[in-house]
């Protein structure tokens, strides 16, 4: 059902305003689960068309990539997470399995050069498509976040160490 | 020139997992510009074939929400936001006329009735597209966040008052 209650599908079609260049060419050389840093740098290379787009953006420390799981098909409502050996539901999770293929990073940015990013805190592979770009502007204070059963797969892993 | 270096364009196509209650029905009743700060309460409403997809969502604080402006048609590079005076790339603001109609939104989860988040902090008109969502994980800490231009607006703002 549509928003206006008739039975309509809205569709959205979206296309690359880049590709990321990693270090990362298969999946399996991300790192993953519990604890896990994103420290690997890379660029992201905007198209020379939607380069007037990045103006001022060297002003902030961090972004927001919003960015397609290109190599991922189909999806799984229900996934088990490499941080923890129960499933969850797939909006609970950073699954690429997901209804829309859409993945999201916080990176922080190191420099500009015209159309090209230097960032740092990249999880794509190689030639991943790009689909937006936001600043990062404020963050939830610590005291007030809860991240479900993140934090308590944490608790069990330590306990194992 | 997609990511192996072909001439080819890659487009993706999404569709809503669900739709969002909001008390705006108008643009102009969403508060906008500097220092605005988004309590309104909302339901995001998740289609039944994707409710399964939120199972333990209930045990995060906060939620990253992906929309889709899907009363916004065509982009422009360069704009000038309401916190501000002066154009800025489209990609170091929250506009919504951007190349890809994609929209970012972390919101407080208060409570889950199957398929019906609420939310407190929406900032989407009634009835809008919800593409994707995902936990809110982690923050960047606050002495290490630059925020560009809106930093600048600010006090240039805080100096007229």
């Amino acid at each position: 059902m549509g928003h206006n209650g008739m039975e309509i599908v809205d569709m959205f079609s979206m296309q690359p305003i880049g590709y990321v260049r990693s270090p990362y060419t298969d999946s399996k050389q991300i790192p993953k689960g519990l604890g896990v840093k994103h420290d690997a740098e890379g660029v992201l290379e905007v198209l020379t068309e939607f380069e007037a787009g990045l103006t001022d953006i060297e002003g902030f420390s961090h972004l927001f990539v919003i960015w397609a799981f290109d190599r991922s098909e189909g999806f799984d409502l229900v996934v088990t997470p490499p941080s923890d050996n129960k499933p969850h539901g797939v909006f609970a999770t950073r699954s690429p399995r997901r209804p829309n293929p859409i993945a999201l990073t916080v990176v922080e940015l190191i420099s500009r050069d015209r159309g090209r990013l230097r960032v740092r805190g990249v999880d794509m592979l190689d030639g991943t498509s790009v689909l937006d770009i936001k600043p990062y502007l404020s963050s939830v204070p610590p005291e007030r976040l809860r991240r479900g059963w993140l934090a308590e797969a944490e608790e069990l892993s330590a306990v194992k160490r």
